[in-house]
């Protein structure tokens, strides 16, 4: 039997970009999950009751255990993750970079979702375009700061981290839901790690869609 | 002089939650800080000269690094602080449980943002009521598995932690925002906690309104 003693499940569809984090995170440290995949709007109901505060990505331990919030999730995964298989360094300098670029491009996602959810998730007449306005000049704000910080090492040949790998799954979302603001060579630098990451085994194994 | 070394400043009004649990933590860890007290929507213009993601918190450190996420600033307080000081257990399972309650308590507080956002922050007929109760539930089952942990150690004189913090922050925010939904005995282990948390010094010197 090759399988894992230990079978995580990973609740959550990965057209959430905080599920796919998690869950391409997990392929590269080798952890074996089930994917349980509910929407949290189309699957309310059953949802609610394997996960009752109904937020994704939920993962749930071999003891029942129910752990949420994708950073303390993987926080969780490094700290029990094989001796090179942490994706965040475990202090200094390092970590804060790393974490730092995570925030990035994690307010880029965060307000990528909020306009969906303003524009998309209630009645055209609900939609208060100012908000939409402060939030699309956010996400942009939070892209091109992404851009303008060095170039991954990951391109020379350094192991992957969780900055290369919420930064990828940042801009397929945000391109995802908001292709026109997105054109290609909007954000080059980022585009050129996004396509070097889309490309490993990991990511493709987890599709977006 | 009796100034530290280090004046780091924290940027962000007390009444956001998310500023004022870093806030409470500096001070319980005895890191000195300047604080700028602008408003990410009153002092707009202001902000975002110092902090061009207009994000709050913001910390700036005395090499003029500006870190953001409430969560990474506080693992980075964490990171340097002086021995004892952790307000996270680094590593284990303790690790896991205090970073799960933060998690808890700060779905709590999202929630709340998110129903002040759609009530407060756009017009009333922009309001989209099937959303706020949506928020309204998710808001109530946070705080209610909140409820249901075990009673917090620090009352029983153990070293207070970061779920202490961010609970009572979460609390004191959501009741000060949606009055009506949090009368007084509707979470009493939760209101017992707070009102231990409420009356240590850096929780008074950090008043949120």
């Amino acid at each position: 039997m090759n399988e894992r003693k230990i079978p995580m499940q990973l609740i959550g569809l990965f057209d959430s970009p905080y599920v796919r984090r998690v869950a391409v995170s997990m392929r590269l440290q080798g952890f074996g999950f089930e994917h349980v995949a509910l929407s949290v709007f189309r699957n309310q109901d059953e949802m609610r009751k394997l996960n009752p505060l109904v937020k994704v990505p939920m993962l749930v331990l071999d003891n029942g255990e129910k752990l949420i919030e994708s950073s303390f999730i993987l926080d969780y995964l490094d700290d029990i993750a094989s001796a090179g298989k942490r994706l965040v360094p475990a202090s200094g300098e390092e970590r804060r970079r790393v974490l730092q670029q995570c925030a990035i491009a994690l307010i880029g996602t965060e307000k990528a979702v909020q306009i969906l959810y303003d524009t998309k998730l209630r009645p055209a007449e609900k939609t208060h375009a100012p908000w939409v306005e402060r939030c699309k000049q956010q996400m942009h704000d939070a892209f091109g700061l992404m851009e303008t910080q060095p170039a991954s090492p990951v391109l020379s040949g350094a192991p992957i981290t969780q900055a290369d790998i919420t930064s990828t799954v940042a801009l397929a979302f945000a391109k995802y839901v908001h292709p026109a603001e997105f054109p290609a060579g909007c954000y080059p630098r980022l585009e050129q790690l996004s396509a070097f990451c889309e490309g490993l085994p990991a990511f493709i194994e987890t599709p977006m869609e």
